[in-house]
């Protein structure tokens, strides 16, 4: 590859396989702008996000595959926590000229990103190329669906609802400090490798954030990205509600102890890690037994971590042996870091 | 503003204002992903354009009204393009830290894409903001929409149709030669301001390019942003023809006399310099009164420049005296500079 050009050419070949099996896509790439059809008695659903070179993500961490994995997965995981189910997505590129004709890194990438895409049916249908003067830019847009009227924001959380994640809360930070740090880890390299594919290469909840969407059980959901408790105390704000948070309930992954074994910081960190791409939610607190059918369907772990109460002086309290506190979430901040 | 969400708050904000009177809105900024609903018996447009730092636009050459302006024009270029009206948009940034507390700078940032999105009524409902290491990053996403079926592509252009192209070309790319190069200003300071302003803050042809969409006369659309001669090569690659271009009829911008006196340096300036974002297009000869109203109407020159001919072994032939010869396109690629 030696020009913008061709790489949107190979782009468009393999983006054409990848989305000749969807119906109501009427324009892929190639034309000034994708052109498709709405479903009937559906809403669309729309996100973007950017990932920057040695602030999102570092080419020495991770490999062409897993980047481009992850891309897709962090848009995909926006739109299950609408309720929603992906369709189309777009991939903007800014390439240092070194990597353009980089032909290795490039099918690398495109295997990763149409590994995803295939698995839950989406169809590349644009995006652009830019050169970059030194770093690697990706923006990942993905569309998505659900029914009229049944989309899930944040701002639906009410009083006497349960608070749910699924599954795990940590390991991805694990694996960044792993990776990051001069920590050596101190547990088996199974769990190390654990820690540090939860980082690279996160699994969106697609399925089960598309079937509790359907099911209409929901009343507020998010996913997982600036660390639970912000996430969380984002719901809050938003519904004018507080969360009452279980210190016990709180499903820490395993991966954590590989840096924090004592209880009180490994809570902190798990539940400040960002990245993790889990679903947190709330719902009627009757609707259990039909939630956790539904992960069982989806393969998933689910947990109930607490329930919403009114508006107390803050967005989260911590509820321990018997006492709730308020919680001040620290989040993850790109610009703080 | 000190972080990544204060500016996300500000930008919220002010999106409501510009939203707030839109219909079919369903969530716009403050949810992991914007939700509306289609128009009923209209195609959905997406487009994506990526503009970096130091390759796609200087700061030192741009305020950042007109920065923002030309971020959201190109995209609204290409939902004209495909005889499209704009709806909703995205937008991506990448903020340098130095950046992020320049309160000036994203006031006027703001001033100017908000101008441009009201004048259009488009609503921004969505996006992402990352930091960056060093260099400013926007990715601008814009959703149209046209009646079902008419979406106009690349692919359309047919033996007997003739050629046209709004406004005129070269003055962005004389913009940009002024601004880049030694090359001293040779003509009133009025037309090198004018060249200027080409290329900081272009124009879409948004109300033409949705007008021709719905009178359903044009036959493929392009908009010029390689250049000319290379974007009517585009359509004539992807429709299968052969454009045969009157180098006598092509409407070259007053501005490029400012750096290309000579007749045939001046056309070869003209058609191969990008981001003129107008509007390039075939359609049966016989709609060309029509054509003329719906651009006089918009406020627009219109200029018919070639017609549409079988394949032959060039995309574009130049005519010339009353001689046709194959004419090689130079456009504009990215990574080439």
């Amino acid at each position: 590859m030696n020009s913008e050009f061709s790489l949107i050419e190979i782009l468009r070949a393999r983006a054409s396989l990848n989305a000749s099996r969807l119906r109501k896509l009427i324009r892929g790439i190639g034309d000034d702008a994708a052109a498709f059809f709405a479903s009937e008695g559906y809403e669309n659903l729309i996100t973007s996000d950017l990932l920057i070179e040695d602030i999102d993500f570092k080419l020495s961490y991770s490999a062409p595959d897993k980047l481009a994995k992850k891309a897709l997965a962090v848009s995909l995981s926006d739109i299950a926590a609408m309720g929603g189910r992906p369709r189309f997505s777009l991939l903007a590129l800014g390439i240092p000229r070194a990597h353009l004709s980089n032909d290795e890194f490039w099918r690398e990438f495109m295997n990763g990103y149409f590994e995803v895409a295939d698995q839950h049916n989406v169809a590349l249908i644009g995006g652009d190329t830019s050169a970059s003067p030194d770093r690697l830019i990706i923006d990942s847009v993905v569309i998505g669906e659900c029914k009229a009227e049944a989309s899930i924001g944040r701002n639906g959380a009410r009083p006497g609802d349960g608070l749910f994640v699924t599954g795990t809360v940590g390991a991805a930070a694990t694996g960044l400090r792993l990776l990051a740090g001069p920590t050596r880890p101190r547990r088996s390299s199974e769990l190390v490798e654990r820690a540090i594919e939860a980082q690279l290469a996160p699994v969106a909840r697609v399925d089960f954030g598309a079937s509790v969407g359907e099911c209409g059980l929901v009343s507020s959901m998010i996913d997982v990205s600036d660390g639970l408790a912000q996430d969380v105390s984002h719901i809050c704000v938003e519904s004018g509600v507080t969360a009452v948070m279980d210190f016990e309930a709180v499903p820490i992954a395993r991966e954590v102890s590989l840096i924090e074994t004592e209880q009180d910081r490994a809570f902190e960190f798990a539940v400040s890690g960002g990245e993790d791409f889990e679903l947190a939610f709330t719902a009627d607190a009757s609707s259990e037994p039909d939630l956790n059918r539904i992960a069982l369907e989806c393969g998933i772990k689910l947990t109930k971590i607490g329930s919403i109460e009114a508006a107390k002086e803050a967005p989260i309290f911590l509820r321990r042996n018997g006492e709730s506190m308020p919680y001040r979430a620290r989040g993850f901040d790109h610009f703080a870091v």
